[in-house]
């Protein structure tokens, strides 16, 4: 059975694919999707290597009306840097939606995956937070908090940024690189405390398994995007802000209740069993209640979703094909 | 991050991968690991897409021991035959056990798991088919009908083989390509029972959702695999056979009684919930009873694991690297 398979590279992608306002409309396009019921999308297939002191998790999702659905690979060996490697990386492939025969391979060592999860923060942005936010604070000083910044300007165009990290010249180092990236004043702030007070809208983009952020440090005029929690264990908030923010938001419910904030405030009694929180597909959709003025505290808890996978190798084999970069196999 | 990735075509490994008696000894090892409780091998990954007709399966498994582990996407779409596809086709991946890296990816079409499906059935006929097997029957025309019946014959060199399926020209046909495979008598019998009582090695490879085989129609000096149960709701056995028998054995008792003839056994009340069945690897090993005499009967129910995966990826990739077939794609 012959047919012919497109593979691309990480370089080939970062040559034609970025964030920009086109890369949020597209996540808004894939979260609207999902909330409408339309996405198939099956629980995360982990596995867990303690041993070597590793992970892999692989996430896929069927979204109709895209030709495609994507299948991804995400690996997480925490000993890498040892060996001098990043600690994630992976590859996404594409099969078709109508017959199952793979289209392309992106060997793209996570960097699709960079890009979807900002965008998602940018999507979060443009619907919850504050008309105006003068001042964005990120906690975590990866390339998360470089490229959640970036999507959320797009939609904010603030003019001031606060970094906090554990490690002040890992946090410094993210400060310049937002300056430079984005033409604004960025600083490193003196405590997480100070930055939550300070920020109108806040990014938390750390593996934390403990809160970094006190439920008293929240004020009127807020916005809180959590997305560093993706895994049980993980938990970046107090567990009473949840039930505290007035409106509080999840990517996936049936995800955020395993893997992120919702997790940990379920568990420590914070949030009301009986209750389900919004999804941000909802939120786009209109049809659940959002911020209703500046003064009001809003949350998103994001863990990742394959929809937004698919949404982006779609966009990318598209890419691929108008501007004619890869290579291409016949498996015959 | 630089490094290369090997893509390897299904025509390319066909000229090097074939069936045969060291095929039959890597599924061996691979069985015998899984039961030692080596390897990590978490559920299936399962997504069903009714309104396409399809369905697509994610297995992986990693073995300690082996450099890499595999990661096998198995799409099923059933309309494909209107458009003059197969049904089945698929690709694996190979990542590195030690960095999580991607080291290749098999674009097989399905073959490298129709080899270590079908080499599980010789181990399984290695170790617990009678001694001295005159006759043996497969129930079911398609590849697996053929190529099980290849793997077995390694194992027990039996001189006739008995097919039966629903359609007598692919039955007629599959016995024609059985015969000038291995050099032996290959007839259609004219029944399912004829076949059984006169075969002492059976293999089913159909997908139906119904018994095919009648307990009534068991007689000592029988060996049944049952490899075409691999999801809910599919059957191939008497559910009374599984008790009945003096042994049966599952590939995974996990996945068995979920997806295989174990979970027909259960449901109607024919296998006692306090009691597991032995697992292949274990009766590989020794450490749990096997056929005792020529007149046993035995049963082994296969579900196929993200273990023989792994196994025959990991020789695929070293058979590339010492043959030096393949492409070599720089992923930065």
């Amino acid at each position: 059975m012959s047919h012919e398979i497109l593979i691309v590279t990480e370089s080939e992608l970062k040559r034609v694919l970025n964030l920009g306002r086109s890369m949020n409309d597209l996540m808004e396009k894939a979260f609207a999707s999902l909330a409408a019921g339309e996405v198939i999308m099956p629980p995360i297939l982990s596995m867990d290597l303690p041993k070597v002191n590793a992970e892999v998790d692989v996430k896929t999702a069927y979204i109709p009306g895209f030709d495609h659905f994507a299948i991804k690979v995400s690996p997480g060996f925490f000993d890498n840097p040892k060996l001098g490697l990043p600690s994630l990386n992976g590859l996404m492939m594409l099969l078709s939606a109508k017959t199952g025969l793979a289209s392309a391979v992106f060997l793209d060592n996570g960097y699709l995956t960079d890009l979807r999860t900002a965008a998602a923060g940018g999507v979060v942005a443009r619907h919850m937070a504050p008309k105006k936010v003068g001042t964005a604070g990120v906690i975590g000083t990866g390339v998360q908090a470089r490229l959640q910044i970036i999507a959320a300007h797009i939609e904010r165009p603030f003019k001031k940024v606060l970094v906090w990290g554990r490690n002040r010249d890992h946090a410094e180092a993210c400060a310049r690189d937002i300056a430079y990236e984005i033409g604004v004043e960025a600083k490193v702030a003196d405590s997480a405390e100070q930055l939550v007070k300070e920020s109108q809208l806040v990014v938390t983009t750390t593996p934390s398994r403990e809160p970094l952020i006190d439920a008293d440090w929240m004020h009127p005029d807020l916005h809180i995007t959590a997305m560093g929690a993706d895994q049980e264990g993980k938990n970046e908030l107090d567990p009473e802000m949840v039930a505290q923010a007035d409106i509080f938001v999840c990517d996936r419910v049936s995800q955020c209740e395993k893997l992120g904030e919702l997790r940990a405030a379920m568990e420590s009694g914070n949030w009301p069993s009986d209750q389900t929180p919004a999804e941000l597909g909802e939120i786009i959709a209109g049809t659940k209640p959002n911020r209703t003025h500046d003064a009001s505290i809003t949350i998103c808890d994001l863990t990742g979703t394959g929809a937004q996978d698919t949404a982006i190798a779609n966009h990318a084999f598209e890419l691929a094909h108008s501007l004619d970069f890869g290579t291409i196999i016949k498996t015959d």
